[in-house]
């Protein structure tokens, strides 16, 4: 069995935990490492660590650090093949969807490439009379990332270390339980590939009692946050009392709107790889699709038909288009789900529940589910489930469909299927979704643009990535300039009301 | 006595609470009127009139939102002498002061004037092949506003109202309780000669208890608090907790270092209207000067010769340089600090308590004050007094001036006097503070760039006004967008991986 | 007969020229004023007026050139109907639409009172190691406007003065011979009114000869034209020769493409408004329509109804929707058009030249007209007429019809009319249209946007209005900093090729 | 001899030309190659292939193309040594300069890097009830770029093919003929290490005569010319004649001023690599120090020291500080210019004319040399030399020193060496100079912003690089939208002037 450590100052270490987690091939069910557990004093250990590495980090320039992403960037493209097997083995996700992975922690580390443009601040001379301003972008101090099990690859190195570090952050980390091993291997290249200065990220494993210091110890400016919507409200109200900016992006149940005009064929086939793709473990997936009652029965018909064409089998097999989920207690939760929506009265036209893959019959596989005739007040339709279970919603009008989107608390992401340009700016207009597909079935725009989930998908102002992302992760300093004459007493405005210049 | 009103949609009504709150002219003593301590159920009127007034006002295009706003700048100006006397009554602000008050309520007004420029989102075609995304500033719904009694009309109606309410938010606001008759005022102006739509803006007085419901109901997104550390951190931390965004500008201590190669003269100039402007009750007052040894005693003799040539007197006469503070609570608390620093062991150089101002017997006026040799561990040193009591240090160096300033948990601002571009440069870089002034005493930006206190004079992310006050008040709604061929099926992107393209 | 006088300098003055240019009311016919053939000599006064104002104009801070803008908007507002009717009598557009030619040059002046944002340039510190640097937007010097005649209002004080002035130039006008009294109203507000600077702004009216002075004279630092695409190449190459930025708008033959999926009777109504508004002299108007074979007959036979029902009259009757063309000139050559269009071959379906308005028989009146069946390489389909006649060309397809807008040479604007989503990305993505609008009959966006012409229709880099107005009136100085030490001799990077620090 | 090709759509072709042009070693003044002076008929060729690359390479995704980008910037990289001692050999400058030419066609690589960031536009829903607005940024076609010998790599590769390339146009280049090997080697790489499609990028050698074709062509769009002012002007005006955008970067003569509280020691460390680095053949060198007459002798003293103990030598031998200039033409050149200086009155205070190198006899070697009390009028002191010559102005003051300054024709640069924050920020604001140094000695932003010379040093509005770079070779497209109800005829806006929503 293999224990791992956890690492500080560029080292790794062993912890001194009673405590060990274990983390298995999803797709075999076998057990291939444990992590620590990391003590309090470990978790400390590594702030004290960050906090260390920042006043050095923080004054290298502007240049310097860009010129460290530009070289890490090359890393992760080399490492792609290895990264992404690691990746589907302990998450389960298919070989081509743990490559996205891996790629989607690349683009913004790209994102991070062009820090020398994204950083600038904004200056005028003469603002008012003798008076020059300049607002800069200044880095934080330690900020902390809390990451889920979903996405090994580009949460931590995707959404928080390209950023904050190229910003002149330094970052510490708690990984996944559940998947942790991807990011440790990333973070072995980091420091012995591209050669970061030591402290600039560190990495623990532990609970959530352990990472509770993340909120409050005083080093740490910032938190990013994924996961549950009960934990990120936890996480935001601690953190704010101490003082801390958070973003935290929550849970989601992102429907899709299928109305009449639409082309069936190519929706269902974006809805497909929605709704199933990484068996569902993503929070940007549509679990939930609103169909105009006239075209229902097709869409359900056709639907079912592409999902029991979907090949289940083990993730890093590259025949694989549905891989497993990422453990047993998380199958018991999706199929304790898919019960309950029977029980509440909706119509399973597809169960995916007692599937065995021959060869892997203890891997934690789930087949395509389909729970048909959803109502509103059947829980089954509101709350995330994270597996791929897809919620039929029926519905008469656009109207109507638009009214049940927006009823949901959750507000991740929303979609439409049409062929309307009348309908498509309704819905880009009144959707209360925070990132919106028109025809697109994982309306996640490019690095280049805020992850910008609403509601109870996310807390915070600034969303991680794009522009938020960079002021997520700085502060302004606004520098305010008058020099006095050396020849004369030159009359000056001593007011501060004074320099209202009225006319 | 005049018994004021509270403001829920468009409307004055009288309040039902039993305890009423008096509010002074701070120059003869005199009570000039009460306000209701209004209920919690008045509270929730209010929030309710602005929500009910929030999908209107949203959707009601930019164009006119904005010529609005034009409006309500001229009528502001054309209100400016009215507005000003009011403000220097309750608050006790010289008429210049006051004017500046006003006037700095209305420069933010002319910033929202500029919504159609600064609530741009930004947008690209063929981000990837066949799929274009843009990303749009969305309002939030009901904002809330709490604030102090400082800067009765910049910190309501600048701060707060322009940008929020431009940008299609529905505003909530707690005056405050010293000083609510300028902002009453300014509301009436604001439905009886602008004629914006009823319920875009409504305001409670009310005591702390009651205003909890701002941080509690889902209907509000938004808060932005100006007030005390302690409280604005209990601010974030409730508000947070129930998933909304903060602002919370809180206390501060701003540090000037003075070296020995500035301009004496020009920098006591800038020095005396910075530390007794406002009676010092303005958060980016200078109350404490770390001078280097070198011309510490003339320094301090000019200054307090500059301090004694100060005409105290009635807010509202126009000869007046320094008039009251707002009330006789304030004036102890201002004593009271004076007194202690005293204990602590400061040498009293100018002691301004026992002013009296013929005519004004009854007026809390405190003259000016000079505390010299403050030490490290003097509380007098560390914490706000909102008083015109100016703090000396003496420091050796620039390095140990920049060491002591960086010490203090609060950095809303930071200034140094020096004529030397080296100096300027190392104090702009190393600072803490989060607004800097090189050679200004006041160092506030114009509203175009962000009020951007740092550490404990700020919690949140986004500022109040520039382009982080249009983020506060808005939220990104990204939207990607897809179009399938009404020719024939096309061959598209499925899966959403795929659209991370790699050459 | 009133004889206009040029201004320089702030003063009204008696031209010393020989020739005189007649402005008529286009509504009757009668000529209500002379403008000078300035002499040369004036011209150059005029340049050296403006050059002698800009120094002081342009240290003037951005604060008070903005409070300026301020002023100057609201004074605008207060003469809209005086300037109105004014516009309407020498021009001949309706009321409403002169009404509109004075509102949109009001909205860049908001536009310009956003100066303090919209002018900030980019900084940051720490670029490379010790180095900060900044950029700032400066003024130009003097700036010159050459002006047609069909926006007396918006042109010269919306897409010129508005940004130029606001930036801290100053200017120089060459207003239309045939429409001068718009815009020499309003600079008597500009200076009476407003009170701005002498010599801030100046007019001239004179030929093309004197006029060249503008492109040659070395104080003259850029150009904006609006005109001829003849005269707008000419004027770009001699401005260039002589060092000058150019912006050159020039001619247009807007093309809409309607599908048979449109709604029909919106997009009629829409194309209604753009082709025949302002007696089609509108470079943003519709004067082709290509449509789609399986609805042309239907489409033409609405299109008729419709501007049959225009009420032809007198352009400062309220009752009008249909005024005269400018004058008598252009009359001819708009007739001589129609018949060449016969001559070639094209149906004309509706023939609106021997049109008698009663009661105003000498007006310059064109009835609303239709060629229908105009094929390519008839010149009628190509050149523009800048009168009431609308040319329809039938097409079978999208692809057709969008690759004979695309063979225009011009490319202003560009319109489609669809429901469908999927034809309008393409239309977005694939037409040369500058400015393109989807089910928008003048596709000008609001002046927060840039006025983008393309192919022979603009000549130069940066348009008129939105951010390419500001940089168009602007310079970068960029600004690299470094401060040595006072301790000590630093080692510092001496060579430019080691400020790019590589890793 | 080695005989060079052309190179069209991605082929190396031999040319039918009679006419070559030697390159030489300019260290041992050996030829070493022949490059043709392409035909009017293989110019064309060039431009025709660029022309059939563009549909479709514009029509590439934001993400391919942004991706091809990384790989350039890597592949760069990898072969910066084999560059540099190519571009030493050819041109002779030394290792170091040569290594810096290279990265600084690497650094806007790298700010290619972020395309899809630089290059979004904005965008806003509802800017007029029912009306949304977006203005997207468009590639040009094929732009043309006509570069000097200076910069071998720098500013064809740099300046030009990296913004240009990336936004989606293709380019045609006109090496240097004096230095065209670094940029064909370069060439090479482009296709066959990075794999570019054919015809990006084609690249031609010629004389003035041929590359005419540039400014005329319909297809070409834009130009970008590095090289004198006199064929800047020319290139202006005809490529505007033919409705073409031009950047035209043309000479300069940057002074410096050097004030008597400067750090004398660091100053003259700054001013020896500015003035002699790269033998002086940099437009942005310090040609002319103006130095305060208190300190003018001391300066003079120190800098001839510094001078002298430079090592002048073999270009790529890495003890050289100091290497030839490019050839025997210009040496002879440079070496009149000296002689001119002496007879126009100069004091030669060092003269490099009569250097030997031993082993190097043949090279082009100018020494250090010094020229000083240059006086107004003297034209030694105005013009360009591009040698290792330094000219001395002696001024009494700061104002007088800046009157001079600003008196001279060009202003691509201009520094200030003082220690005063107030002489600092006046020469920032006063200066004509387009890039400011304030103690900088080669006052050249990084690639993030833009390269900006002023009055005879530049013309055309957008400069190379940082976002102007992005805005030259892209055009607005602004897209307006407004989609008609399908369920009812609703009442639309039908006019334009109906837009500018007044309230």
């Amino acid at each position: 069995m293999l224990r791992k450590q956890f690492c500080v100052n560029g080292e790794w270490k062993d912890s001194k935990t009673e405590r060990w987690m274990p983390v298995s091939d999803s797709s075999t069910g076998e057990v291939i490492a444990e992590v620590p557990c990391c003590t309090v004093e470990e978790v400390e250990e590594a702030i004290a660590s960050a906090a260390s590495a920042f006043p050095a980090w923080s004054q290298t320039s502007i240049s310097q650090r860009t010129q460290m992403m530009f070289k890490w960037r090359n890393i992760l493209m080399d490492h792609l093949e290895e990264l992404s097997v690691l990746c589907a083995k302990e998450l389960g996700k298919n070989l081509s969807e743990a490559r996205g992975d891996i790629l989607k922690a690349i683009e913004p580390t790209e994102l991070a490439c062009a820090a020398p443009f994204i950083t600038q601040g904004s200056a005028s001379l003469q603002v008012t009379t003798g008076f020059d301003t300049a607002a800069y972008r200044m880095p934080l101090g330690v900020v902390a990332g809390i990451v889920p099990f979903n996405f090994p690859a580009m949460i931590p190195w995707g959404w928080i270390v390209p950023l904050a570090v190229v910003t002149g952050n330094t970052v510490v980390l708690k990984a996944a339980s559940y998947t942790p091993l991807t990011s440790m291997r990333i973070l072995e290249l980091f420091y012995h590939e591209a050669g970061f200065p030591k402290g600039v990220v560190n990495l623990v494993t532990c609970s959530r009692k352990e990472s509770e210091l993340f909120l409050t110890d005083p080093r740490v400016k910032a938190v990013t946050f994924v996961g549950s919507t009960e934990i990120g409200k936890h996480i935001y109200s601690v953190a704010a009392a101490h003082g801390k900016r958070v973003q935290a992006q929550c849970e989601a149940k992102n429907h899709a709107l299928v109305l009449e005009d639409c082309d069936l064929e190519s929706a269902t086939n974006a809805i497909i790889n929605s709704t199933y793709g990484c068996a569902g473990m993503r929070c940007m997936a549509l679990p939930v699709v609103v169909v105009q009652e006239s075209i229902a029965d097709r869409f359900v018909q056709l639907l079912k038909k592409k999902a029991m064409a979907l090949k289940v089998g083990c993730a890093y097999d590259p025949e694989t288009t549905l891989g497993p989920v990422v453990n047993a207690e998380h199958k018991k939760f999706i199929c304790d789900w898919i019960q309950k929506g029977v029980d509440e009265g909706a119509e399973l036209v597809l169960d995916g529940r007692d599937l065995v893959v021959p060869g892997y019959e203890n891997g934690f596989f789930v087949g395509p589910t389909i729970l048909d005739h959803v109502k509103p007040g059947m829980t089954v339709g509101d709350r995330e489930i994270f597996g791929p279970v897809t919620i039929i919603k029926r519905v008469k009008t656009f109207e109507e469909g638009l009214a049940i989107m927006n009823a949901n608390p959750f507000a991740n992401g929303s979609v439409i299927f049409t062929q309307s340009g009348y309908y498509a700016r309704q819905f880009e207009l009144l959707t209360d979704g925070g990132m919106v597909g028109i025809n697109v079935g994982i309306p996640v725009p490019s690095a280049y643009f805020p992850f910008s989930g609403n509601k109870d998908s996310f807390f915070g102002d600034l969303h991680v990535l794009g522009q938020d992302g960079v002021r997520f992760y700085t502060r302004a300093k606004t520098v305010t300039k008058h020099w006095y004459s050396e020849h004369s007493h030159q009359k000056t405005v001593d007011t501060w009301e004074g320099t209202v210049e009225r006319i």
